[in-house]
């Protein structure tokens, strides 16, 4: 049977009963994080100015904003959702195809959500239909796909959103497969916008693109019927080698969001392993920057294809420099989201520290591991090898961990009072009757 | 300079005095032609579900859709007017990159013109700017990226559409430059889809993404600065071989408005050759359906790639089968839009010649050539060779047979002396103070 209906076939048949228990909690796990991004995201000037550009030309405004009081039509809600979640690069990884899974698909859902009664139970069903969707999508086409330049967060997302919205929507496995082929034909989203406000706008547009797509099916909008595996189809066109049977083999068994991880530092997760080692550097030894002379790091290749910015002014600038990642875990011993702030970016010791770092690639580090060396004035040198990064599926976030980053988040949007409340929601998520409540509770009062 | 800024600061500084006078003519000539289809469009169902699902979530209801009489905020209208020009593959298409180029540009036009008040000179300026900026786009990437299966009139359109409402909001090269980033990340569509809607919601959708696009770089969302020649740019990442100095080679001297042709047929282009002999020999002998015992094609190798559909049942997959191309020629004498009905597709004559005819590809024979043999049962051949194909860049439709073609479509969507007014108004388009009287005598009254 072609993978598409196949994929429609499973969609369509799920049942959240039938998912079993440690993939519920990591399903719970991924909206905490998601919602904290969210709202930590929600009063970046990306937003800001996306709602400037696109607020006039929402429907009616029946849809909510996480952590914002503006309302939106709901597809329009979806792209601001989905900006929000992601500008911070912030929100979840899966390291086996660097997705950013969570952002496209419940940034559509929780628009939705704010519109029409879901419960939580029926939320979580379409959530996790989405994401393992797309990231069983994601992974046929990885890695030539990620290799040659597409932003899988974007590509792979909007069938991840199309196929939640679709899956609430209740569409036959004909207007599913549809749907399916409507995703396939919005994929979109490059790499060379990494570094800008367009990256965070991948998952946005994704989701609001799919949920779009998901209400043309509905209405007998008809696509072509082999979106996936066709010979003009998504994996065909978007990938120079690709392996279709990872979109179909184990569904029911194997689940991905077992592998799914949450990020302790809000920059791409390949520079995780160079802040973690360089933390543990400054809180073992408390260099003071000027007393450092030169930062020497060997990381995996990857790193230096994807992170090797230099001569940087700007904050989104340093989520795409190792440099940077070393420096401010050197000078300041963390690495949160003040730390990707144009003003960091441009503190004297910080530029000082970035300067004086070279980096080199080498295939015997793995993308979990980096190896520092830094060379102080007074001809001492320290050292520290990272085995496995903080936040990697080796090393999780404790559930406490993720909510000490959610609420170091939500206070950017609404009051630590209002954010215990949301947190304290998003964990009974499933018991929910009804998601408004908790989604009224993420605006600002 | 890289090629994303200088397209950039070209398009700011082009100006419509500096246009050659055939080249405004023929500016005028696809006008004529994109209204035309609209106005033939506007009433198939495509247009009618996607209104329905999408009409709830418009903004404000200020712009109009050619053709019809509701009214959608302007980038819902511009996807409406995208799907209606483009539902029966019959606007125009330029055989040097298969691009159909005016829909995504012109549909965003209008809708924009519909709600602000623009002179004739401007939305000339601006869409011959957006017309040639996006072929040039799509002639760097040609083959290379049309053969591995995007649809190009979706990819390379987006850059038209946001580049055509860029021209008109007055962006600076700055902003310009964001716009040609944020039209690259939402390029999309693929060949997979042909035979459906979804065919048509790609120049829809590209108007739709590009005006949004153009909205959010004037507010300042900022996106990569390479979007075109980036090494995960646009050209990288969508095309396997590419030459970018198509882009600039030539700007300000080169028109590829030139070199645009408009269908006498509503269907791919590479049928044209097989319907236009099979026309002739209808006209020429007049065989009876069921005296035609095997009708053999022998057509260019792309034809069998493209349009090799057989077992059809419904009108869209007609305008993907040679063998129906053949066969509606034969037994009735024309191609209209009539010939690629439901109805038709199931005309017991026109699906008893279309089942005795097979096609062979033969690299011999080019693209705008056929080679037709009929054989009679009674033992007679006809045979008929295409040397150029009707509507081809060397034996174009004439302005009087353009006006013919605009006629038969226009009256589908409103009366006969209406659509004299709207044809009257295109061909002295360059003269009108304001587009919005043309655009309102295109709803039906």
């Amino acid at each position: 049977m072609p993978e598409t209906k196949t994929l429609a076939s499973w969609i369509i048949s799920t049942r959240i009963d039938s998912v079993p228990d440690d993939v519920r909690h990591e399903a719970r796990r991924a909206l905490v994080n998601y919602v904290g991004c969210a709202l930590g995201g929600s009063h970046d000037e990306a937003v800001d100015i996306a709602l400037r550009a696109l607020g006039p030309y929402s429907g009616p405004a029946t849809a909510a904003i996480l952590g914002r009081s503006e309302r939106l039509d709901p597809l329009h809600a979806a792209l601001m959702n989905g900006i929000s979640s992601h500008v911070y690069d912030f929100d979840d990884t899966t390291p086996k195809n660097y997705m950013h899974p969570t952002s496209p698909v419940a940034s559509a859902l929780f628009a939705y959500a704010s519109v029409h009664p879901v419960s939580g139970r029926d939320f979580m069903e379409a959530f996790i239909t989405g994401f393992e969707a797309e990231m069983r999508i994601g992974n046929a086409v990885y890695p030539a796909h990620y290799d040659v330049g597409w932003h899988i967060t974007g590509t792979a997302g909007v069938f991840g959103a199309a196929i939640a919205i679709g899956k609430l929507l209740g569409l036959s496995e004909q207007q599913m497969i549809w749907n399916i082929g409507l995703a396939a034909t919005q994929a979109a989203g490059i790499r060379e916008m990494f570094g800008s406000m367009a990256k965070a706008f991948h998952p946005g547009r994704a989701a609001q693109n799919g949920y779009g797509g998901a209400l043309l099916a509905q209405a007998g909008f008809t696509a072509g019927e082999h979106g996936l595996e066709g010979p003009r189809g998504f994996a065909a066109v978007q990938a120079a080698k690709y392996d279709l049977s990872k979109i179909t083999a184990g569904l029911d068994t194997d689940y991905e969001l077992r592998a799914n991880t949450y990020k302790p530092f809000p920059c791409g997760i390949v520079n995780h392993p160079t802040i973690d080692g360089a933390i543990q550097l400054h809180d073992e030894h408390h260099p003071a920057p000027r007393a450092i002379k030169a930062v020497r790091l060997r990381v995996a290749p990857l790193v230096m294809d994807l992170c090797n910015q230099t001569n940087i002014t700007k904050g989104l600038q340093g989520k795409f420099s190792v440099y940077h990642g070393a420096a401010i875990g050197l000078v300041r011993g963390k690495a949160g989201i003040q730390e990707y702030t144009d003003a960091a970016v441009n503190d004297p010791d910080i530029k000082y520290v970035r300067e004086h770092t070279t980096a080199v690639g080498d295939a015997s580090v793995t993308e979990d591991q980096a190896r520092i060396e830094v060379e102080l004035t007074n001809g001492e040198t320290l050292t520290k090898f990272v085995e496995q990064s903080l936040g990697n599926v080796h090393r999780p976030l404790s559930d406490e961990q993720l909510n000490a980053k959610f609420r170091d988040q939500a206070v950017l949007a609404i009051p630590a009072d209002q954010a215990e409340n949301v947190i304290e929601q998003c964990w009974r998520i499933d018991q929910l009757s009804n998601l408004r409540p908790l989604i009224e509770s993420t605006i600002p009062r």
